[in-house]
């Protein structure tokens, strides 16, 4: 591959030290603000200079420096003024604001989260739920009812490892979809907004809707030696007060890829952004 | 629920016949041209007077009449005209002349062959494929090398059923989604479009893509003592006639649901089309 | 390795040709009565001649001739008298009266068909067992419920199969010890003298308990559209007298390997014969 | 059930209340040294008085009041010398000496640590060596190389589960039977002599095995950044001076049951202890 092209990294957890690493064998890299390495260049702006990639940080939405925990306040207004057109910004869940800020430059921005990206990070979600699970409870989860809400990316993968396991599994769902996929695969089956019965049989509740599912009345159906794992993000499907007074056994699980599997966290990202970088570059010449 | 409302059932395989049944402890049920049923009235038109709903057969797209390979020649545009305005038609995988049809004569016309009813149907699909597979190999599936060309309903099914047996599943596939889902369930994956090295190593080839995958540049690169199943629908993805002067082994599987499992496959479609009309009944009061 | 020794086979169906082919690269093999090859020498008293190994059929406990359907009357006895001191002879599924000829001999009598052969074995009888449950029902396996009897070497192969492909898998059994291995591996379980809850839901019942376990009694426990497969060895475990007159659904399932899979099959006994002769010449050296 | 009949409970972790609250519905139970409960009488001997059954702790080889470290000292001499001639006493894991002293006494003594209590100790066991492997790596367990050693009770679980999750698993055990079971249930298999090439792929090893194993030589083998989880009892089945030497990354996980399901550990030394008495209840009157 031409190793003429410059690639920049602003800022970024230690995932982006390893994407650092590997992109390498193929490019010049200049990283600055990355967690691991010293920065190659001593400002930002320098950095930026003439790159032909131009990677941001997961998530990119909020002001750069406050994520990474350094003295500087960059703005990426200011970043962005200063990059070639034809540059391409690689960035992990763009909010709106980003995206009209590139628009406003003519700067090419790409989502490197992509479907594939929450596709494959599922797996390492599902094993951090799963450990919680063995942590949490005083039985085994081979024989235990396990209740899982929700049969997307997540529910897919945990669902099968628990059944894998030897649980008994159950898949809570809203979609008629959802519902037929489960059962396709084996599983038992509830429509979510009939659920009571399931609730008060369920050992584990593993949900994975990022909506207001175990709401008060929900919650009132839960055996009292249950575990709720909730594993939406923020502010997650769980009625957290009303958990508490009702002296339930719940835990609100975030960001369990980095923390159960940070290789392989690393890797899924690594993966996405080379691809990414490499079909430009073939589309591109 | 309320008994004086009317369902028509006009014409069908022994599906509709179980459909029937089902539905007479609610309804009052006329039924003309079902397979295993007496017509309870002389002419179909007498059949579908003053009914709440009108069900056709799966598929509707064709003449009625020779579908079911019954004397009469009966043209759906004149039963659409002796019909209420207000009447709902189901009818399975519903054709573009159908639709208009139903527009031009201001008739509700909804499809019960919905991915519900398609996700269900991949069970007995896959077992299916897996029933020809034990059939037409002298070895066992568990310790076998399958490779899965395509992960949608049936791949899924069938990759998950065939591991569970004890075969060593790859899953090639095209979109990266597809690929990633695979990998989150623990298969092995490879490009469809770069799958060289995985077809000389196949024990058992089954194909679920709708379109010409094992043309012959691929065929060239098949076991000689492979076998070939293709669940694709018509005209499937084989070059069948490459196969043949190489001597492949190959079978080209169709219709299976219905042989493997009619029962089951009786009550998919009950499924849906019950569902259909109770949420219709529920709605419309 | 040396290939001066000779092995001789005397009779068996075409898994003792493969094996032929098989031991030629290390062995001189001479070979009387094998289906599809050619005799080696005129009589088998030539045959056996001056031989280091002596091959027996699966089982060699019948006249050896009456086996293979061949003109010939061969006694054992005169065969034995032939035979050198030091030769091992290689039988499959020996009974008493040809250990009691070995030993007046003082021939080295070795039973090919060990634990490790039938372990080996359970996977071709399972897929069969699965082949005709595919055939003889209307329903899917997945989302059926399967009732195994004896949780040995064939049940433990055939509920991990049916657990996969997504029968919902009772196991029933007499010793404790099968009974909590099938727990631990994630199965229902039954105790098999209180089984009439379970036998009244099964859709399928699997029985690999070689004595009268499915008597009259249990089989009036039994669904009217349930369908019994017998895989224990005659006369099996179902009194299938009482079946027909209950108009039950039942097949007695024999010789299931040789039929699903005898390519499999054929290794199996293969690998079994050659590892007994590789360690016999490694220790006899 | 006739509640005339006495139990007592001699010393005993938190598992024996639970079992004291169980045989509480059936029986008179007397406790002395039990943790969590109150001495039922001021002494032992009082406690053993009269009594039909005498459970004692589990091992109960070393001296009773040292386990529980309780002040006083007792004698188990002591205590058989007053119990009645007909009483049976309840023990796990019996060493040679309990057993000798019985004799003396004329005690029916009777080992409640079996085989069922054994194989069902194996899913607590698993579920902690997976909770370990997802603790102590930075990888996710899908589609990482798992490699286990030993195919008895906790090897045959492991696998199953670890599979289930989607890990590829390889199992090298020594007796052709363990390593003809492993393959027919759809593991790769190795000889557990001549596994060098096994070891440098696993990313995780699991030895089950009670015996030097993983030697110096076959550590040598060994990826650097791969973890070792022994489950053998002590001494454990791997060198660990020589895996501390070479900077291996390894753990002997011990009493794995008890810290990951306390209470399914209770449930099982419960069924045990229960079905012993019923059984000898309904043999004996």
């Amino acid at each position: 591959m031409d190793k003429s092209g410059k690639i920049a990294i602003l800022f970024g957890d230690t995932r982006f030290m390893h994407l650092a690493d590997r992109l390498k064998t193929d490019f010049r890299v200049e990283v600055y603000g990355v967690l691991g390495l010293e920065n190659t260049k001593p400002t930002p702006f320098e950095c930026v200079k003439n790159c032909e990639f131009l990677i941001l940080p997961l998530p990119a939405c909020k002001p750069l420096s406050t994520m990474i925990n350094c003295a500087e306040n960059v703005d990426l207004k200011d970043i962005f003024s200063v990059l070639d057109k034809n540059v391409t910004v690689l960035s992990g869940k763009a909010n709106e604001n980003l995206n009209i800020l590139a628009r406003q430059h003519g700067i090419n921005l790409i989502d490197y989260y992509t479907n594939e990206f929450e596709i494959l990070n599922a797996v390492p979600s599902a094993e951090g739920a799963i450990k919680i699970a063995l942590e949490r409870t005083d039985f085994t989860l081979c024989g235990s009812s396990c209740l899982i809400l929700g049969f997307g990316r997540i529910g897919k993968v945990l669902a099968k490892m628990l059944s894998g396991i030897g649980a008994l599994v159950t898949v809570a769902a809203r979609s008629p979809e959802a519902l037929a996929t489960a059962k396709s695969l084996g599983f038992d089956t509830q429509n979510i907004y009939d659920m009571s019965s399931c609730l008060n049989k369920a050992d584990i509740i593993f949900n994975t809707v990022p909506s207001l599912i175990l709401d008060q009345k929900n919650l009132l159906n839960v055996k009292k030696d249950a575990l709720i794992i909730d594993l939406a993000s923020k502010p997650g499907g769980c009625d957290f007060e009303s958990a508490k007074s009702l002296k339930l056994n719940f835990i609100h699980a975030l960001g369990l890829p980095g923390i159960i599997a940070p290789k392989t966290s690393s890797e899924i990202i690594i993966n996405c952004i080379c691809s990414f970088i490499e079909e430009r570059r073939i589309n591109g010449t």
